[in-house]
């Protein structure tokens, strides 16, 4: 049964933070992506990460990205990509892992898309968008059973990706193909009223609109996803549904005065919405 | 006869996006400039494409452009101008390309606008800016009979271009020139009150001042046409016209608080400008 | 005994300027800092030192880190810091040097805090942070006698440097180790509520919140305190308990808008904030 | 004798455009400076011309500052100051010349000080600031005799190239030195309240404070004279001190919420100020 993705998730996730918390306490969060032609997914995703309140953010990419990185978003953490030590330790080191924005899907991010999927333990949460998925698909990757996994794809990569073509599909065989063949636990479908399907529940989201149809606004949404599931991890599925919900009722509310809302818009209001939720303004 | 450009012309193009889009129904846009010297032009164009709400914005320029295009504007994707391969993909895959600004006027120069009027099929719609007309003038090329073609130069650059010195020029003769020598669409005639030249009509534009005269304005304006031709493409003379009332209408309301006016406030304006045309404020 | 830091400190501190002033008059603070990895912390500092006034502001960091610092804060100026002529005399000619933020642990990075303990004379402040304090733990480094110096550890970083664990410690033993061994005049143990211990007195900060634990924000106050001391140097010692108190009630104000306080905020706030602690506003 | 430089001089330059102009009215203005070191120096001052209103402007300095110039301030045109026909070319074809931000004194700086005092002509504007008047005075260099000159120095560095203490000088023997010696029509000396030297008057600037008494302040103060000069060429000693007033006065007016002024508040104030100016607001 689809119900209706709420605002209520919201206020049950984004709670007034424990006063004796530390940077520690809101998640390590890995966000690996950004080729020399797609870079700017994982600068957006970044942003993204570092408004919604994560506690340490790190970025492994092509050094050819680090100066417009730093430029942008100096809170985060780098990690030249080709260097497999370092990358290596912040695999094991960091409690979410995001992979995919801007990636590619040439040899060298099908290697990093293998080498992630094959480091992660259960105690990470593994977050697979764009390119990821595309890598998955090709070479007929599934996720690791043991870590909790989310995937967002747009329809076409999740068609790839499952093998079966959203019109035939139902929503039975989607949610066994996500977790029999895949082993996903959450499954973001963006689409004009994106839906997710988690292991008890599918939910379909009525916010949002065409207003965010514009490049980049998926790796945005990846990065808050990441963010909120570093935060708020004592409930990942939860925390990724109000990232989701988080993402398009930001859109909605900018809609009113942009007549298309840039990615980067929304990365930047993520510290004032999210206040005002906590405070139920 | 020559007509005035009127407002009505924002409300005839900027409507409300239908619900079940995405963002390949906003166009797919390549701007091909921006050398060592005046890279900046390009820069300020891919800004004012992705306020205008391009659905994805692709820029071919010099590597050494990266990081600044990447700083400030992540939104759009990069191709290094000399890797060939890249290119042509990126020409064959976009619905529009501008081509012009910051490009220069050397032998690489020359060899682009050679590829790209050599290379542009029935389906897409090429706008050519600043140095790209230089370097047809230069070069006796013409524009190629079957594609949407916009070019938007000064008033020097079309004297060079269409061999006729302005002051000698009546609007027949040039209509003549615009449309049987040099297969142009539409012509942009960048002066104090600008003028449109389509097939059918002569327009001029009644707004915009002096607050406008600095380096980068035309930049901004090339974006927009390339934006809107994306975005609108259904009817693409009226996306251009509606781009260069919009770009000098926004202008106008600035010049208000603004001495000068710099190009760049212009592109972050339009979300908001778009917004406000949608919603008849 | 443990007294509070109150808002007072602030309007000793933070008076109108003299009206026949310099520069010069304002400090020069020299940050020292920025690896590969960690390069945006030495860039949250400067921003911060910039922010609060600093007279002139000079930042020894990889060259790497030079344009993503120019973008951001074309106020300041730089040094190479493998460019040993340059670090020296930028070590010598400075009144304030702070060291650390973004240093990392590596051979080149304990070659410079060596350099630097054993470079600063009498007239000058030395403020420790971050990795520099690992440094000096793992090899067993002192502060030099002479130079007014103060240090900005978390509770792990001041444990391994002190060599007491935190559960064992007693003020009176703590002050003991500050002083007899480590030559360090003012503490800054950041926690939930900051402790600062001076020759004379121990206090705590009573403002701030979980708002503030995310990455950079110790950067941003370590470049406060270095800004403060350059600035307010008559009374180094209150200085850095401005700026302590400063750093949180910037935060602790932003915060009814913001659910996590980006540091760059506080950074950019700072001229305003203190601009209406002047005008007791 | 000493009159105060008094607002009106703002309404007497800052003028309504005339509706029929284009860029090339205002002023092609060429900045150049800017080392490794002290790059941030150029870009400030670039900031600032734009920000003035300069119909085009354009910075030849060293290509590490590239990335930084474009990622600011897109408007601009860059040349590698190393290149040395391309520098000529500038040199030649640009209406307003401004030497000093962040040059240095080196060997290379010197060179480009001699390259431009012995190719400017009479027709252009040439403004010295900052470290190329330490390398004239270094040098013994004077401005060229058919030039119309202005430099901005501080107190130390107009002591160093005009050869006489301050504190022996009087106005007369200033003048002569000024004029006699130097070749310099505008002197511009940068202290508490600054002294602006014409050929018939000496005026005194009343208003400003500590609060600007930071890095940078200067380099954008050049820039202002810059762009200023190059849009209000009609009458150069005007422009000069309608730059030199609104300088400052835009540092008052922002005094009252900033306890420093960060000078690249100022450069971003310029068009809203100059408009509420224009319009007697």
């Amino acid at each position: 049964m689809l119900s209706e993705l709420k605002s209520e998730i919201l206020h049950e996730v984004i709670l007034r933070r424990p006063d004796d918390s530390h940077k520690g306490n809101f998640g390590r969060v890995l966000l690996i992506g950004g080729n020399i032609q797609y870079g700017g997914a994982i600068l957006m995703a970044t942003q993204a990460t570092v408004g919604s309140g994560a506690g340490l953010t790190t970025v492994a990419t092509d050094l050819i990205n680090l100066t417009a990185l730093r430029s942008r978003t100096p809170e985060a953490m780098f990690v030249d990509w080709r260097n497999d030590e370092q990358l290596t330790t912040a695999i094991q080191t960091n409690d979410v892992i995001l992979i995919g924005p801007g990636l590619g899907t040439d040899e060298f991010a099908t290697q990093l898309v293998r080498k992630v999927l094959a480091s992660v333990n259960k105690d990470q949460i593994l977050i697979a968008d764009g390119s990821a998925l595309t890598v998955m698909a090709e070479n007929n990757l599934t996720f690791p059973r043991d870590t909790f996994t989310v995937a967002t794809p747009h329809q076409m990569e999740w068609a790839r990706l499952s093998g079966v073509q959203l019109n035939y599909q139902d929503n039975h065989q989607l949610n066994e193909v996500q977790r029999q063949i895949l082993n996903l636990d959450v499954l973001v479908l963006k689409q004009h009223h994106t839906l997710i399907y988690t292991e008890t529940e599918q939910k379909q989201l009525q916010i949002g609109g065409a207003y965010q149809a514009t490049g980049g606004m998926g790796d945005v949404l990846a990065g808050i996803v990441a963010g909120f599931a570093g935060q708020f991890k004592a409930n990942a599925t939860k925390a990724v549904e109000a990232a989701v919900y988080a993402h398009s009722a930001i859109a909605q509310e900018m809609a009113g005065h942009s007549y298309v809302v840039k990615p980067t818009f929304i990365a930047d209001s993520l510290p004032n919405y999210m206040a005002r939720i906590q405070s139920n303004l």
